[in-house]
């Protein structure tokens, strides 16, 4: 499906409870940053392979807010948030929460660096109030989700 | 200028990179939450005593945002975030940003616990990503603000 050799990895930071993921694409900045703003864009790569989102909406602007449905497999989640900062190319601050756990809230922020080339790294941060929020993060079954949405995110950028 | 002897509680917490601020007041759950989210009612009490807030916008309901400066003792800072969730009379989660340190975020939780007999503990928590970050926090000054802006909160909530 796709010719990437770029590893996604997930880190769980020691100090404080904070998940970091981490991924370059063959792609410059302004592409991949597109790719998180637009909505037309956005569901095309982001979830698991196999897996439709379906957006209420999605105002990807500072001050705006998200709401979506992931369908796939037998399963139906939503989730939502707000965009705390939009900063074209650079960052994207939001609030982060799966409405299964309605008083779960993440704060992530997405940094956009340009590698030269046509490259770019992108990391992304979560972080939560508890170790044991974090932990039960990481043992749901995230990662799948991560790794084949970069996947699919690579694929929409070589067209 | 205030007759309450509600103390105001900031703790930083032990495990995570976290302020934990409690008061109660002499009023309901839906008096003090109108204080939160009326913008006319929220100017008269939020910040120290002899600041004015001057509103950008204020829009305070589940995807909204808000923007004000602070002057006053020839200070003058602008804040800003976005509100993740309100549910009426219960929970306030948002974002802020003092835009002196763009950079710094922190996730905001504000809840509302009715006591009986017309009392309310507030208690608000403030999360950020690192301890030395949390700790500049404490060490600003934020504590006679938040002080004295729950001595004003009295008052209004007296009249």
């Amino acid at each position: 499906m796709t010719t990437s050799t770029n590893e996604t990895q997930i880190i769980a930071d020691s100090e404080v409870p904070l998940v970091r993921i981490i991924r370059e694409f063959d792609a410059p900045p302004e592409k991949v940053f597109r790719a998180h703003v637009e909505p037309d864009l956005f569901v095309q790569w982001s979830g698991p392979r196999g897996y439709e989102l379906r957006l209420d909406h999605f105002d990807c602007r500072t001050g705006g807010s998200f709401r979506y449905v992931m369908v796939g497999d037998g399963f139906e989640g939503r989730f939502r948030g707000c965009f705390h900062e939009v900063r074209p190319e650079e960052v994207i601050v939001q609030t982060f929460t799966f409405e299964g756990f309605p008083d779960g809230v993440a704060l992530e922020r997405i940094m956009f660096e340009d590698l030269g080339n046509g490259r770019t790294r992108l990391t992304s941060t979560s972080l939560v109030d508890s170790f044991a929020g974090r932990d039960e993060f990481l043992a749901s079954g995230m990662d799948v989700g991560v790794r084949e949405g970069y996947e699919r995110l690579d694929d929409l950028l070589a067209r």
